[in-house]
């Protein structure tokens, strides 16, 4: 439990500036049912959100505490931490799987709104049968489900120096386990080799888990950016590229690291300097009042001075936090302005020839000084094997 | 991509006998959105699941291939595989997420029944904003959205033999991992040191991942199952659960085993016992035809005959595949009758005292002979370090 790590203080500031914005949307409550924000809001850790059986449901009310209504079976959870009013059911029990005891926890708060939040907009989704979702919308009388989601992304886009705290050591941990990693590199090992070495590696480093790690490998450069470590055995010639999502503590690092194996085409030597280099102008433009739109410009500039083509990834950079990406998303029409305390991926990339891409990618922290590395600044030029 | 692992013939099976049933359920097609579903009818596996910010939509119509609508960055994972009609739109794009490109797929397709069944049911949630199915809703004027979700998992039920394959290899390297276990297992470790060491023993043996692993210990039993590892030190006296969840090929297997430290209370060893025994039951009676009721009452009247009362999971088991849980569960008002190519968890659990509970589990495949183990029986007496 998240309990062990934060103060309860913690989690008293974090419901206090959501019940600020909520007034703000005229909501009476936000109804949570997704695993980052029921846990963002409650420090409620467990892996049983694997299990599809049972839905979790979290309920942020305009004063006071957060009231849980879960799963007898996770009763005990909650014994002596922050959240004091859990309501159970004796699940499963699919004919009304917590639908009453919700409905009853929603409707004996106040509603001066009538309106209560939910996780129905951007990068959001509930995790409740819609059938059961359909149904407490017909027992809430009077009462309003509408989209909650601009009010939670913005409560956690600011992160507390606690939670930085936690995405920088995840970071650093990722960022010695890349740096150790070319001894385990040699050509004619595979993509899932070295990845399975650089996750046990993490592990024994300290992270608690591991949910992403993306590989691919080709002459030059790759075709894409998002498929686990394949079959590929790394020949002569050819870059690879992992991106690695660990996590400490419930937080994300998010960041990849190239790595040359022999000769490198000149093509791809020229790649890597203009991403490495649209790295250093992104972080530069990093600071508090900026638009992740001037964070994708001031990246897309020294892409085009080098006469680099932009990749399909569709932007550079996304925030990071409880989950591996969260908004904003730096890009030409995403006008998000940074304030401090906001975790971003620095992340440009080109596809400087049809089916090979060169990507980077950092993690700062937003402070008043301007941009901070959360990660270990990868070399200028990509270590070769 | 899972077409690396199976032969496009299995896509083919597995859609036609989803067609069957959508004629029956008189849907025109089922629109999927979760990764499971996805992943089941196309054989697509990404980490980017991961990532809230891109949906990812699976058509399977009444007649022919499924029809994928993806973000752009993730079509070079379809190339030459199962699925051929693969269409794209440059994300992010909160503006239009998808939703014009998925309504016009739907609009072309034939609709004689005009029903579009959803992942809206039972352990089913729809991983797409609510608020962008709303919108297709409006625009998919006098076709109906409704339930899928029954003939989804009818579907998922059956295994085929490669699925059976997977899953039983998953559960041979976890046995394997767990009858290692006692030489890392000392009075003085924490379960986080533990789970961690078995964790890396796993991924060595083969597994790909591992999603989940709970742990719990104490005097004489545990007081829940569902939290992960914590700092606590195992004692003399101890019992510890560890329950997993790894995953070869995208399959689960789901099983614990309990371990024992120095001299344990005469009420843990009756427990211990019990449990034992009625997991025997448990497996003699998964049989084609039995029902899911019946599996819970032969489980019962071992543990009744024992005078052990249950525990607070509220079912006995239940169904195993793509997910570390699926639908049926083994208690006493689901009466789903077992068929050939079930695949089930057997799990019975006693709380023999306030805070103390003793979980047993084993996964086996239902075949024409009975059930077929594909764990490795834990033994009838619990290791003792």
């Amino acid at each position: 439990m998240d309990s062990d790590v934060f103060e309860d203080s913690e989690f008293e500031r974090r419901t206090e500036r959501a019940q600020r914005l909520m007034r703000e949307h005229r909501l009476d409550a936000l109804l949570l049912t997704s695993q980052p924000n029921f846990r963002y809001f409650s420090g409620f850790d467990s892996q049983f959100w694997e299990s599809p059986t049972r839905p979790w449901f979290l309920i942020v009310p305009a004063e006071g505490r957060c009231i849980a209504v879960v799963p007898e079976l996770g009763a005990p959870l909650f014994e002596k931490k922050w959240i004091q009013d859990v309501r159970c059911w004796p699940s499963p029990r699919p004919s009304d799987e917590g639908v009453s005891l919700l409905t009853d926890a929603l409707q004996s708060l106040p509603h001066p709104f009538s309106r209560i939040g939910l996780e129905m907009g951007r990068e959001s989704t509930i995790r409740m049968p819609l059938n059961d979702l359909l149904e407490l919308r017909n027992r809430l009388r009077g009462i309003e489900l509408v989209d909650g989601s601009p009010c939670i992304w913005k409560v956690r886009a600011i992160k507390s120096p606690a939670e930085i705290r936690c995405i920088r050591q995840i970071c650093q941990i990722a960022s010695a386990a890349f740096e150790n990693l070319p001894q385990r590199l040699a050509i004619g090992r595979s993509e899932i080799e070295v990845c399975k070495d650089l996750t046990i590696d993490l592990l024994k480093r300290g992270a608690d888990t591991v949910p992403f790690m993306a590989a691919a490998s080709g002459p030059g450069g790759y075709a894409q950016i998002i498929s686990r470590p394949g079959v590929r055995r790394l020949q002569d010639g050819d870059v690879l590229i992992i991106d690695v999502g660990a996590t400490l503590n419930g937080y994300f690092c998010d960041f990849d690291r190239n790595y040359g194996f022999g000769k490198l085409s000149r093509g791809a030597l020229s790649a890597q300097q203009a991403v490495w280099e649209a790295t250093e102008a992104g972080i530069a433009a990093a600071v508090p009042g900026s638009r992740t739109s001037d964070l994708w410009a001031a990246m897309m500039k020294v892409l085009e001075r080098a006469g680099m083509p932009g990749n399909n990834a569709g932007r550079m950079g996304h925030g990071l936090g409880l989950q591996f990406t969260e908004p904003p998303s730096n890009m030409s029409d995403d006008h998000t302005v940074l304030e401090e305390g906001m975790v971003i991926t620095i992340e440009p990339g080109v596809e400087y020839e049809k089916g090979k891409m060169i990507v980077h990618e950092e993690n700062v922290v937003v402070t008043s000084n301007g941009a901070e590395l959360l990660t270990r600044r990868a070399p200028c030029v990509m270590p070769i094997v």
